[in-house]
Formats: structure tokens, C-alpha cells, sequence
């Protein structure tokens, strides 16, 4: 038996989002069936419904920071059972033999992973859909436990958002001692101040908007930097060990590099575009900085993180939307008009006749 | 008593080197005076002589690839005595506490270290001059031994082209068992080739010239790689650990980044200049690969390099020129045309009446 769901979908690069009935996969013996509670919305689901990065296959239902119940599982599948509260990020499989799938770095998978939509399938072909939508099937490997303690709904952006802030900050080892800058406050740059406040380093958001230093305190900022006055980025030269770049838009790298120390890193988690104006090679070699790039996380170290913040009591800071108001909020994320992240509520979808 | 010094220099960023009379100061106490031998001739020697970069200021002096013998030392010297041989870098001095500095890597001198010409000195204010000269004197800190067993001829490129391509290689702690690719066959790069070989890894050069495999093979590569051959590229795709990127003018990254690993690095030590075609920051995402530099090294490592290069018989392939000859050579490097550093014999400079 296919699965007959409701979902949200976009049919071409300039129509909205609407209402969209589709099938899924008969379930294999690897798979969980997951009843989809709340779904957040990542700018990059507006990125690929409106074919900004290319190469999208319509219909295409977004949707990569699902939680949801387990609704069955499949003859194979021992770590869930029907009832458990889990999750599904960007990922629903990869290669699983290459160096870095045996790493648990899927994520960087030499024969790419499987986006959770925007795909197909590895085995059968078929289109993936995400999270807009009802109910998803997804392989054991690549389904993560919501621990108990973790609020679902403010739990979703954690999948993509959170991870994509954590794992850098993993990575590059950040802890006590540090000096850590975050650029940007909206989805990823409200977690990079969460996690490096929780890692223990000393937190500096950087900021184009002056008036947001208590909420930026609020969200774990030890210190706000006003990138647009020269003054206050003088006076922080030479000074992070480590910064997180979330900016999705290009911008000249070429201030906040003075700004790190000596084998300082500036790390690009928000930005897929060239990196234009270009930057000066003097940059890097007179204080052996690097400019670097990190992709998600892999499964092993998302559900590090989700563990980490049930202990910890971090989440994202949401706002719940009804599926109806997808486009709306679409409209609002361009215009950065939301704290921080929307999360869809999936009930509102039984409410459709 | 001041020294009086004969020595070329250029005069203005057109007019050719000539010969120039100056004066170098009243030895200090911890002065080491060098009788200079052999000076090698690098690309940012003619860069400054012709205000490439601006700032020259004129008269200059080149020359920071200098090996000579102690003729005296200062009264507070102990570590060298007249008759050593000795070397001379990039660096005659630096401020000597801060963090850079504490750890040996004077280079990165949060006060910006005293470059051996083209610079003023720290405590007099009077300008630095260079090693087309026939003497000069140098804070024992900053002077170098070279081993017995080193020919000081093929021994001074080590001081800059050598430390430049050795301490990237150990900071990013090359070895066995590594694949390292190195850009560019000049002063620079042929050096890169013997240093990662002789610390064991597999060493390949990119080169956009055909013919050089038989070359490149004895200087210790393992493979040569064609950069402009598509084909040839996309065999190394996803292939090194590190790249060292000795090119000295605006090239595009993309192509050399694809041919990294997961975490693998792209190191830029001949480029001073923007980095355009920009980088594509998908390149560093997709594989969390980073893009550094690197400048010359510290006086401890140096040290290092040069008891290393003793031991394993390294040195850099040079060819002889006079004193006279340097308009020429300058010449001729800008063709590419030398195999692969020119060394001055300063004898030639008492031949002149």
C-alpha cells in the first residue's frame, strides 16, 4: 500500500505554495513511519521553491526540520517503536561506506547525501518530499530521538539551524577561553550565540542594526559589535579566535578577518554564493587565518547536540505558524521579520477540507 | 665609528640597480657584524625595488636571502663569534613580547616584526638596507647558524624561499601518509617539493607548462599534474590533504579546492594580492575546506629548517650570478627563467673600482 498525504507544495518559481496531495513509498523493513507534528521553516526551502540555487524539480514539497511521532516502523528497525518522539533533518541517507559516511560525517558523503527533498530516492528513484506535509518515511539511520525534556516544537529548527551551528563550533573546538563572534541574528546566528555561550567561550555578536544588544544578551552575547562603526571594529582587531559567518548574503569578509587573531578561523555556514568583493590574500598570511566552510553535521553529532540541549535547556526561540500562513511567512523571512525561526504547527493541515 | 658600505640599490620604481655608497650604524652590544657572501634574489626583492606594492622607500636596498661570516660581535653576544657562518632572513628584529613573539613567531609580531630592508630600524629610526651589500649588522636574535655541511651558496634561498614553503608544512603538521600538492615550480614551489617529500608524504606539482615531469620527479615529486588539463583534474578530485600554493599572481582557486578532501587546505604563500576570480564558497562548504596563507616563519623554525636541511642534505638549486649581473636576472625572473633562485656572489662587489 502507498501512502496517500497532504502536503504544501511549490509548483514553479513564482507561484506560492499551495496545497498539494501526493504519494509516498510503500514502508521497507528500514524504515520509520513518522506522523509530522511541527516542521521549521529554513530560508533555503524559500531558496529551492523559488529556484534560486538552480536545478529544482517541482513539485516540490520543503521541509527539512521535521519532529514527529512514530506512527510504525519497519521488521528491521529496533531503536524506534510506535509512540517515540524523533526527528529528521537535512539528510535522509547517503552512501554509508565512503571515508566520511564511515566517519558519521555524512553530511560530506563522496557520492552525496540524500536531501531530505529536492531528491530522489537512492533505491527506487522517486522524488523525495519533506516536511510541509503529513507523514514521511525515513531509513532508521537517519531518524534522531527527540529526548525527553526537549520541547517539540521549539526543538524542530534545532535539525538544521542548531546543527549548523554546532558543528562547527565542535569542529573548531570551542570552549572556555575562547573568543567567538557570531555575524548575523536570525535562525543559525540565534544558536551560534546559544552554543558558544553554553561551550564557554566569550560571546560578540556582530551586527549591521544598532538596538539589539539586550536581546543579543538575552540569547547568550557577551558583547555587541556594531560592524558598520569603524571605531568598535578598530577596536576589536585582532581579537576572536573563531568566527561564525551566517550571513546568506554576499558581504565583504574583508573587516571581520581583521579582526581574528593569530591562525584565527572565519567560517562560512550561511553563505552559497561566490565570495565577492574578493578578499585580499593579506588577510590570510599576515596572521595565518583561514577561511573555511561547514555543511550541517552528520547524524552521530546531531543527536550529540539534541542531547546537549535537553541537558542544557537550549532550544531555538520560534514562532509558530499554521501551513495556511506558509507564504506569509516567506514574505516576512525576506524582509528578516521574524524571532527566529517560524515552525510550522502540522495540525493546521487536518483543518483543510 | 659608522661603517661605510658599498652595495646596489634601486633609486626610483624605473631606473635600473646601481651601485650605492651608504653608511650602516655604530655596532650595539648585541650586534653580530656579517661580512656578506652570498645574498639569493626573490621575487618581492624586484616587487619592492619597483614599488609594486608601495611604500618603497628609496634609495632601497635589497636582499634578505643573506649568508655571511661573523666579522665581530657586540659585547653582549655569546652565541656567535667571529668566523661563524651565519644567515640573515626577512626579519632583523621584532618587538619581542608580545603573544606572536613569545611563541617564536616573530613574523606574525603583533607591532609588525622589522623586515631586513625597506623598513627603519626600531630603536635609530634610519632605514634599513638589504644584503646587496657587502656587510651588515644584525641583532644576534635574529641571526642564523649554518650547519657544517650546508653550502652557503645553495644555503641562503633557504632564508626565505625555504622557511617560507617549511613552516606551513609542519604547522599543518605534514608527514607520512599525506598527500600534498604543491602549485608552481619556482623558487618557491621547488622547495615545497623537496621539504614534503623528505617529511614523507606523497608529494605531487600542478603545473600549467608540459615537460616538466623529469624535472619535477628529481626535485621530489611523485606525480605531476597538468592544471589546465581537465581530465587530468578531474582524476585528483577530492585527492590531497594540502595544497601549497607558491603562485605569485591572481589565479582561480576553484579548480585547485575540488582536488581537496574533507578538511583538507589550500595554502596561499606567493599571492599578495586580492583573490579573484572570487572563490565560490560552496568549494569550502561542500568538503569544509579552508583557504589560508602563511608568511615566511619564525627565527626558531628557521633554525629548525636549516639543522633539518643539513641533516637530510636539502638546499636550494641556485644559479650564480655578479652583483652587475642583477638587472638582468631581474630580467630573466620575470620570465621565469632560473632554475630556481639567483644567488649574488658579493665578491664581485670589491671587483668594482
Amino acid at each position: 500500500m502507498s501512502l496517500s498525504i497532504r502536503g504544501y507544495a511549490a509548483h514553479s518559481p513564482t507561484a506560492p505554495l499551495a496545497p498539494y496531495q501526493f504519494e509516498r513509498r510503500d514502508p521497507r523493513p528500514d524504515d520509520v513511519v513518522i506522523d509530522i507534528l511541527y516542521c521549521g521553516v529554513c530560508h533555503s526551502d524559500l531558496h529551492q521553491a523559488r529556484n534560486e540555487w538552480g536545478g529544482t524539480k517541482y513539485p516540490l514539497v520543503p521541509g527539512h526540520e521535521i519532529i514527529g511521532r512514530v506512527a510504525s516502523v519497519g521488521t528491521d528497525v529496533t531503536a524506534f517503536k510506535p509512540g517515540d518522539m524523533v526527528g529528521v533533518g537535512c539528510m535522509v541517507d547517503s552512501c554509508r561506506h565512503c571515508e566520511a559516511c564511515a566517519q558519521g560525517l555524512e553530511q560530506y558523503c563522496k557520492e552525496f547525501p540524500t536531501f531530505t527533498y529536492n531528491s530522489v530516492d537512492r533505491h527506487d528513484q522517486r522524488p523525495n518530499y519533506g516536511g510541509y506535509s503529513e507523514r514521511i518515511l525515513v531509513s532508521d539511520k537517519f531518524v534522531l530521538r527527540i529526548p525527553d525534556g526537549l520541547d517539540p516544537k521549539s526543538a524542530a529548527p534545532l535539525l538544521c539551524a542548531g546543527i549548523t551551528t554546532w558543528s562547527p563550533l565542535r569542529h573548531w573546538k570551542i570552549g572556555k577561553g575562547q573568543k567567538v563572534a557570531v555575524i548575523g541574528l536570525g535562525g543559525l546566528g540565534h544558536m551560534g550565540l546559544k552554543f558558544a555561550k553554553a561551550m564557554g567561550a566569550d560571546v560578540t555578536l556582530f551586527t549591521r542594526t544598532p538596538g539589539k544588544e539586550q536581546e543579543a544578551r538575552r540569547l547568550g552575547a557577551d558583547h555587541v559589535v556594531l560592524s558598520t562603526d569603524s571605531k568598535q571594529m578598530e577596536a576589536v582587531a585582532g581579537h576572536f579566535d573563531f568566527i561564525l559567518d551566517t550571513v546568506p548574503h554576499p558581504h565583504d569578509l574583508g573587516p571581520y578577518l581583521a579582526t581574528l587573531k593569530l591562525n584565527g578561523v572565519h567560517v562560512l555556514v550561511g553563505l552559497v554564493e561566490p565570495i565577492e568583493p574578493p578578499v585580499h590574500s593579506g588577510a590570510l598570511i599576515f596572521g595565518r587565518r583561514s577561511i573555511s566552510g561547514s555543511l550541517i553535521g552528520g547524524i552521530e553529532e546531531t543527536q550529540e547536540m539534541l542531547d546537549f540541549c535537553a541537558k542544557h535547556g537550549i532550544s531555538a526561540d520560534v514562532e509558530m505558524i499554521n501551513m495556511q500562513d506558509i507564504n506569509d511567512a516567506y514574505a516576512r523571512m525576506l524582509k528578516s521579520d521574524v524571532r527566529y525561526r517560524f515552525v510550522i504547527d502540522l495540525a493546521s493541515l487536518k483543518n483543510e477540507t
